[in-house]
């Protein structure tokens, strides 16, 4: 499979990926002397996205690959003079060439671990100039990719841990990249596929897809393909004519479900034969091109039941419009009664894979039917991480019961001790009038030293274990917090010194 | 300014960004004997997004750098043969290290012209296993481009053509790409500028951009800046320590205010100082970090003020919070009472602009009262290109009346003779049962030819041009079709063999 190296993100997140007033504002701090001064900025978002109780974290690894490319080169500084004022000091460009991340360390909770809202995603901390210009690229690539994976970790939820679930966003993704990061991280968050070739390519996420409609649509049923004959499976015996072999299978199907031999679509059985002549192994009929019933379900069994003679099962069915959920059940039925009827038993569980703008709603009613569906994330981003930040550089804790569970995430300052397992905690929950007291058996400290002065501490998950971590992470939560509709809010509580310096800075911003 | 190529737009467009079953179904047509029948797809929308009666016809540009580099290199056809089953045929990856674009021809909707359901935006001919490869590609460059810059033409229609319109969506963008076809395609619809960098360094977009709250609250009052001196604004005369004048000001604004002199925020006045050191050309304030009436107000009127007697303007305030309608009004009345108060007439008119989850019902509220807003497009995606096409090679007309104002747009077949200005054609609108007639004054060829035989046919416009076409094809519909809720529908006609070509298809498949 493809190595995970991806240059062209690299290329695609340059350092002016970034809002002009990140620029302006580090003209401001040069000229008031501040370019170096000691700086931190946290993001994190203050409700978790689709009315649920969780988020999941991620877009760490493009950040990572950012910031260690971060580097503005003579064009980058010529085009920001070219927007600033003239009369700039040319020392202040000067100090944009010499800018990196060496001297930037970051903190952030692991790739594809649970989130929660005012818990920092990640912690950037460096000279303020420096970590100015760097806040909108990281929030781009950390917002988003957090979405959708949130997004995926929620259909994969509602579709059990069974459902093979394949993501075929790209056509309407927001222009290439984004088409290649919503296939990336609908795979961290719990997808199993994509149909993003790229996505494949560069990032090594398992791909799938096999035909159109276009394809279907594209033969009359009068092509003569240059080598109908296909070899048995097992690689013994003659080739047989497969089209011709599906056209005497036809007459049977077509006796048995009562249709008239004439009523499926000559083109589309080609279009099937062709298919199976590419794909003996991997034949999967598109069913909807014209008549599901009349058309495209005979021409699938006279094509698969040819292919099952020759000792090839196919591998499905596909659905892409109308009633989804029930004609998957019209056609099991068809299988089960085909299946008897013909005594070939695998044809009764053939999948069944649908398709067509799955929500969570049109999901939660199918998974129960179903083996495979194509989501499509929908995307509404909630997530607000600018405005009224917790004061000071924070530490962040995750409380976990004697059996893993996760209790609840503690916030406090940088230099308070941790909390300790099996000791008494007292902590403030947002809006309470008392602080509340709890005894964790297990304490986890949340954000990892990721980068430090610019060196990476450790690797980087791949995406495959950040994508395991997500599915024991979601297991770990209670099923009240993991509820989708109308979850309960799991709590993010502040250490009694971070309510206190809180509460001191309200009183002297509220004279 | 920047030029307007874009290495990193070819990188990120690559021919691997397509659905996989685009190379399966490739092989499958090149095992049926297929791969080089004459081919040819349209794109097209059903339905106009955001409840709109048009779109704009975007992304053009994008489509024709991507296919005069579209070629697959060893390592894509090396990725795709890891994917594709292991015994299939060598010759087909020799066929698709051949592949390019030399023998596709695309005709598509000028950029940034008006585009109405079922009319293609983008018509590609050319073999069909490589016209299949670049359905994906193509329908991701345009559809995400067309939407947002329908979305930019409706929040402009909304602003009026005066107001100053601002993107900066970059940090909520769908990965690094995502925010540079925003950007972009923003500017196109109608936007005047963008805080995004990039898409100014790479697609000479008007960048912007002032000063966000983390660098007001990075202050405290304490800093000591290394030059507080500001020379005035004519070069003649001493400089002035900026920040003792503001604090001279503040004194006057504080009386005139009814506030006490500490009641405005030290470090927010210390910031907007800093900042006017550095842009005192360009001096905006960020008036909501703390208390707009009692902290942001003073503090932005005495540094503006100080500003003033060295000869230099203020060019406006910025709200990102809070009721923005009603706290303009208020600064306004402040700004008018200040002027009077100081004798400085300029104050009045200072311009405030405001930010913050803009959608189209705020703007509609705010633009009766305000000279700029930043805009963040949401995006809903409503196209559905794929299913139940027209049939047939099409051709696409726009008729007009004697003053250009547009009747409605006819497809027919493409070997039907073009319909003729002054002459009466009889044509079927939707669903009609019977046809209607129409005497065109003038009669506009939409779809142009723009890449034949994988040559440019002529120079492709520049952005602003693009964005000038918007608002020239804006003008010349008619309000009932402009109106952005509840429009009437425009009309998109059938000629009359279509229509009739329609009907026989229709009752063939349905017998």
């Amino acid at each position: 499979m493809a190595a995970e190296q991806d240059p062209e993100g690299r290329a695609a997140a340059r350092p002016l990926l970034t809002d002009l007033y990140q620029a302006t504002m580090a003209l401001g701090y040069w000229r008031a002397g501040r370019a170096r001064d000691a700086a931190e900025f946290e993001l994190f978002f203050r409700r978790c996205p689709f009315g649920g109780a969780f988020a999941l974290a991620a877009g760490l690894r493009d950040c990572v690959r950012f910031l260690r490319a971060f580097r503005l080169r003579d064009a980058d500084v010529q085009f920001l003079a070219s927007v600033l004022p003239p009369d700039t000091d040319p020392a202040f460009f000067e100090h944009l060439r010499s800018l990196d991340c060496s001297e930037v360390t970051v903190r952030a909770l692991p790739e594809g671990s649970l989130a929660f809202p005012g818990v920092p995603l990640l912690q950037v901390s460096g000279p303020l100039l420096v970590v100015q210009l760097l806040e909108t690229p990281l929030l781009c690539l950390v917002s988003y990719a957090s979405l959708v994976a949130t997004n995926a970790a929620r259909l994969r939820l509602i579709a059990g841990p069974e459902k093979r679930l394949l993501e075929m966003g790209l056509r309407r993704a927001q222009g290439p990249d984004g088409g290649l990061t919503a296939s990336t991280y609908s795979y961290l968050g719990g997808f199993d596929s994509s149909s993003n070739v790229l996505a494949g390519q560069l990032r090594g996420v398992p791909v799938a897809g096999t035909l159109a409609h276009s394809f279907v649509t594209s033969f009359s049923g009068s092509e003569v393909p240059p080598d109908p004959m296909l070899a048995p499976a097992a690689g013994e015996g003659p080739g047989v004519d497969l089209a011709a072999k599906a056209q005497v299978w036809l007459e049977h199907v077509c006796a048995h479900l009562g249709l008239g031999v004439q009523e499926p679509h000559p083109g589309e059985r080609a279009a099937f034969v062709a298919y199976a002549l590419a794909f003996p192994q991997a034949f999967q009929g598109l069913l909807d091109s014209y008549s599901v019933r009349r058309s495209g379900l005979p021409n699938f069994l006279a094509v698969a039941l040819a292919l099952g003679e020759l000792g090839y099962r196919a591998v499905g069915v596909r659905l892409d419009s109308g009633d989804l959920l029930q004609q998957a059940q019209e056609i099991r039925k068809v299988f089960r009664a085909a299946a008897a009827q013909f005594q070939v038993p695998w044809l009764e569980s053939v999948p069944i894979a649908v398709s067509n703008n799955i929500d969570e709603e049109a999901l939660a009613r199918l998974a129960q039917e179903l083996v495979a569906v194509g989501g499509q994330p929908r995307m509404k981003l909630t997530e607000d991480p600018e405005k009224q930040t917790l004061p000071g550089s924070k530490a962040a804790f995750r409380l976990r019961g004697s059996d893993g569970s996760l209790l609840m995430d503690v916030l406090q300052l940088a230099e308070e001790p941790a909390p300790q397992a099996g000791q008494e905690l007292r902590v403030w929950p947002p809006g309470a009038q008392e602080p509340c007291t709890v005894r964790p058996a297990q304490v986890e400290p949340l954000l990892r030293l990721c980068l430090q002065q610019g060196q990476l501490c450790e690797p980087l998950p791949s995406l495959a274990e950040s994508r395991a971590l997500v599915q024991l992470s979601l297991s770990q939560l209670s099923p009240e917090h993991r509820r989708l509709q109308s979850p309960a809010q799991y709590q993010v509580v502040l250490s009694e010194r971070l309510q206190a310096l809180v509460n001191s800075l309200h009183a002297r911003a509220s004279p």
